[in-house]
């Protein structure tokens, strides 16, 4: 055993172990959260209904993807017996290995955050009603917490875990060096197979939660409000719970998974850059000369690939002092606390981040690498900020939304189109100038990377607030269906109110980390395929192919997804339509709806719809590298890449935009509800739902996961001559 | 003078030839409109109105091109003079002179066309008056074929004739081939000037006529349907002239500068790639080895120089021939001579093709050479019906939105988008088999050029057909407000319904022309700029900046479009208040509107709602070029390429079948006009409207635009290094 192994397995495990206390200390929330009882008959009632369902969606969302997780791991472990592929590390059971337990971490970190969801949203409800707002501000932010502890406590603790024991079976001990090297790479290949199970979980957690809650949604608010002429989460609506269970599966679990597939997705492409960063020398010729490589340059490498999982353990860190500090204060005004909580989980970031570079590197570098790392957290917070001021009411766009709309439903929906697209300027913009300086400070792609991993190193405060918005959302709900005082209700339309804004700048928040961290996966794909040398030559027509179809691709996806909630509402319409006509006590109120029924179809079209859209992103990368080869398909990623952002930028702007038009209008103003204006703004908002909650969101897992399945199947890649391989001359 | 140089002015001397008939049997067709004399008082009046407004915008119009013309041209000159820039062939007064000479016969063409057209509306209203279908169908065909035959054969006289006179200039005639082939190479690059001068007018005829006639359609509708109830085309409506005159200027003028600037494009690149076409030595060796080119090897590339000249001159030759029989004959059904036309064009081009390549190119060759171009022909009819099975209600996608407008105008809205994002699929799965083909049959990207050539061989007769569309759209309104006789307008009517299925072929065209054309174009900068040894390497941060940049800059520019539209309806919609406000007798029909005021607002703001968009079409080459150098361009421009192609696709098929959802249920299908159906449907056009006629024909200009300043500047590119040099290493 060697000092350099030695060094390695001592940080990994205090990452390992500061992993573990993030998740203990979220069950420790949890059963704090337990601890508050709740008396209050019809909260508990409604409560009860709601969790009934979630989990009833939870347990079929599982099944499907226990079986899809069990036949993908079948397919990897039986690769790996391909003779001609016998040389291809990061294939094989191994990797099935890694992406059994990638995949059950992310779905168990998922299924936890749900619970305290749920928990969290009543329970919310019933402190407001009790304690007022300083307790409620506390109990729905507990809830948040618990899903962002878990999310990064377990990423990190399974990556880092199996990452030690693959590096220490490998080798990672021997006394030689090239070896070490060795062990180093190939457990880095390895556990890119533990980021392709968290994006098969995000696949299913945000398409999938994204059709079942706008389909309740659209659904609710079609039959509800416009033909029944009954307010929104009023009892008496059949789809009225499928419709709370969406805002926890799809707003909390999905966009839980979202960023935990790019909290992964970032890690392992800073690992595998980490590997090829400041080495001069090929790759290729290093582990083939195993006189190529001193004993400096591996202890300069293992530092490189270290650094990362290090700004993610102190992010970890600073998100469980933030929340405790947060916890331990008495607050008046929700935005402050969440406010305070990100301003200070941003600057002990900086802070220890600047000690850690310090501390691993010496000089110039590890001034250049902490200063990459703050380009990555100030364009993460940019961004949303961006997001915000697109979308908010307190700026000019989405007034002028509110203006346009006073001539018909049909200028409100063009100048929220027109807003949407102008918010992809300033956000690309933020991108590649982010982009620009991170190359600028480290000369080198390891720094974009980096600055994706600073971005995301906040990912557990981040979902710990976003996590707020669906949560207090839902205790309106509650509040509303259990008919409590208006006292009550001011403070959860106030929490909710602030939850808006959170939900915009957590959109902002995927969108960018799901650029950054795809820009890192082609990268580090690029690095797998060997491609450096080639290049990816878009004159070549084989690229340009590539680029064209990749382009493409994020319009078929969106076009089926947003078709599928268009299909499982026209369904739910229907659902309750029947309901009403066989039991006009419904409307009454003196006999309750079948909710279940409504859960229940949202659940099937969630999960049946979702099959043809998962198909296309999991294929559509391995038919482009049979056909078109590692270059081909490098074109498809960035065609994909450019072309998704853009249409989850402008989806989510338009639709967040649309929202809060018709949100200013209910708040009173121009005439408020009830209006032409107001029905004007009701059309976009309706037509935003699909765009900013399905289809938008799922634009970020597109690209992750087909930039995930093709760093997998590199290695097969680059021994295999594409078919159409004229196309490369 | 050399054999050779005997053979290219022979050659190029028929084309010119052939193409001054072309020119000259435009101008006998206008001759022959013109003898047409209408008694109607009516209808004279009315059509005043509109040639009034059309010529009023026109003026205005070319005013402002001919100083920003002007202008360029200075700068084009002066650039020639800088010391450092000596050696960089393409630049100084001479492109000034063929970039003059492009605007002004791109800017004739136009304004000829537009003439045509003005006066076959009301004369084919007219004819359908006294003579019946028969002469309606072929006085409004004889108005676009004016408009196809000048377009086409002006820009071929025009790039011929400057091309002749730059090889002989440059001593083409000379005995020594190295100096052949040096005054070859310099003329094609000159000529890319007259490319440019036609992209601007282009520009200004596609954006500039966009923004009017949505302006006036948007404002007139809103107004006058929706506020005033009255009917369509009704002359009460002071903004009714504007909308006539903006179907002119619009849909003909501007779909003709469009489809100019296609061809000019693509023959520029094929010769620019025929120069480098099956040449295995790199050109740079050619320029500066005079003994590495043989006369051989130099008649070769003559060869191939010179083919898609002749394949566009049997082109010209066909549509003269097409239109000649179609005008003897009676028709009785529109639909079936405008398909007789097309056929009888498209047959005549493949077989004089087949000669025309066994006559220059021998045994395998020849036969490779005859099938790209097929491919060509066949893409360009492919992607036509494509979009018409997306947009007309024949198909199912149309009638899918019908239903599920049933439950309001979101949900129109909705489905709609979904249609549009689905069709990018098969149309970028065609465009990319062609582009397959071509190179498989090739083996060079001379090939991919020439696939554009033939797809835009058939120009003449495309845009002849194209303008049939919106000149029986205008006749029909002019017989309405006419209130002429049900008999007459149930045959403009049935004129009228052809119109649509040609107005969506032709947008599939422009579209498909646009993406081939701007393909062609990237090559061409590659060869350009030598680029094809350093490639344009998509894993360089630098250019993965430029894709980003470029894939946003469509978003940005449709947004700024459609909000002019917006903001100019606005404006119209205030100046018909205040006329109806202040001239009560208007609406009762006492008093006539002032006609002449709504023009004059629609030309205004698109004169100045189109200086922003323009200035970032031709500045943003110009700035990614001296910031990120030559590969970084190239990535902006690929960027660029496949997101406005997938916007424009999008936008184009999203809009024809909002359009033809709404006139689905205006025929009087499931309850007809006035009902909830035909009011949610009237919203999804709407929205459509500046989509599918304002920022979705902008996005073909855009790219090309790019795709032409992008070469222009290529050889200014390769003697400077990128300010941002850092991110190429």
């Amino acid at each position: 055993m060697t000092d350099q192994y030695l060094f390695v397995v001592i940080m990994l495990s205090v990452t390992v172990f500061l992993s573990i206390v993030s998740v203990l200390y979220a069950l420790i929330l949890l059963k704090r959260l337990n601890r508050i009882k709740v008396e209050h008959e019809k909260i508990n009632a409604i409560a009860s209904y709601i969790k009934e369902g979630a989990v009833a969606f939870m347990k079929r969302q599982y099944k499907v993807m226990f079986i899809v997780v069990l036949i993908v791991s079948v397919i990897l472990t039986l690769i790996g017996f391909i003779p001609s592929l016998k040389g291809a590390e990061g294939i094989g059971y191994r990797s099935s290995i890694t992406f059994l337990v990638g995949a059950s971490f992310s779905g168990l970190a998922g299924f936890i955050g749900m619970l305290a969801a749920v928990k969290a949203n009543y329970k919310t409800t019933d402190q407001a009603r009790l304690h007022g707002m300083s307790k409620a501000i506390k109990t729905s932010f507990t809830g948040g917490s618990i899903l962002g502890l878990t999310v990064v406590g377990l990423s990190l603790f399974g990556l880092t875990f199996l990452f030690l024991v693959f590096y220490t079976l490998y080798g990672g001990y021997k006394s030689n060096v090239h070896e070490q090297y060795i062990a180093l790479s190939h457990a880095i290949h390895i556990v890119t197979g533990y980021g392709l199970g968290a994006s098969l979980i995000a696949l299913f957690g945000r398409v999938g939660g994204g059709i079942f809650t706008k389909a309740a949604d659209v659904g609710a608010d079609l039959v509800g409000k416009v033909e029944s002429n009954i307010p929104e989460d009023d009892p008496r609506n059949p789809a009225v719970i499928a419709d709370n269970v969406g805002d926890n599966v799809g707003d909390i679990a999905g966009m839980g998974s979202d960023l935990t597939e790019s909290y992964i997705g970032t890690l392992i492409s800073a690992l595998t850059l980490g590997l090829y960063a400041f080495v001069s020398i090929s790759p290729e010729i290093i582990l083939n000369d195993s006189s190529a490589i001193t004993s400096t340059m591996f202890s300069g490498i293992v530092k490189t690939v270290l650094f990362p999982l290090m700004i993610a353990t102190i992010g970890v860190v600073s998100t469980i002092i933030s929340i405790m500090i947060m916890r331990n204060r008495t607050w008046k005004d929700p935005q402050k606390a969440l406010n305070k909580a990100t301003y200070l989980n941003t600057l002990f970031m900086i802070v220890t981040t600047f000690l850690i570079s310090m501390l691993l590197f010496e000089g110039a570098l590890a001034l250049k690498l902490f200063l990459t790392i703050v380009v990555g957290l100030f364009v993460g917070i940019g961004i949303g900020f961006i997001a915000e001021y697109y979308t908010s009411d307190k700026y000019k766009y989405v007034l002028n939304i509110v203006e346009q709309s006073k001539t018909g439903g049909a200028t409100n929906v063009i100048s929220g189109f027109s807003v949407g697209m102008k918010s992809t300027f300033i956000t690309v913009m933020l991108l590649v100038s982010g982009i620009l300086l991170a190359y600028l400070f480290t000369q080198d792609i390891y720094g974009i990377a980096l600055a994706a991993v600073g971005m995301l190193s906040t990912a557990g405060m981040t979902i710990s607030v976003d996590a707020y918005g669906p949560i207090v959302d839902n205790a309106g709900g509650i509040a509303e269906m259990s008919h409590l005082d208006e006292q009550v209700r001011n403070i959860t339309d106030h929490l909710d109110s602030v939850g808006n804004t959170t939900a915009a700048i957590a959109k902002g928040f995927c969108i960018g980390s799901a650029a950054l961290t795809s820009i890192g996966l082609f990268f580090a794909y690029e690095k797998a395929t060997n491609l450096t040398a080639s290049g990816v030559d878009i004159l070549k027509p084989g690229v340009v192919i590539g680029v064209f179809i990749g382009a493409m691709l994020p319009y078929l996806f969106s076009s089926l997804v947003i078709n599928s909630v268009g299909k499982a509402a026209h369904l739910m319409i229907e659902e309750v339509r029947l309901q009403y006509k066989n039991d006009p006590g419904i409307l009454k109120g003196t006999s309750l709806p079948d909710y279940k029924k409504c859960v229940d179809i949202s659940t099937q079209a969630a999960l049946k719809e979702m099959i043809f859209p998962a198909l296309i992103a999991i294929l559509s990368p391995i038919i482009a590298g049979l056909l078109l080869g590692a270059q081909g398909l490098g074109g498809l990623l960035i065609g994909g890449l450019v072309s998704s952002m853009m249409l989850a930028i402008f989806m989510a702007n338009s639709g967040g935009a649309w929202d809060n038009a018709k949100k200013y209008i209910e708040q009173g103003y121009e005439g408020g509800k009830g209006t032409d204006l107001h029905k004007a703004t009701v059309i976009g908002d309706t037509v935003g739902d699909p765009l900013k909650d399905t289809a938008g969101p799922s634009m970020d897992i597109l690209i992750k996961l087909m930039s995930i399945v093709s760093l997998m199947i590199a290695p097969i890649l680059i021994q295999i001559e594409p078919l159409l391989k004229f196309l490369f001359k």
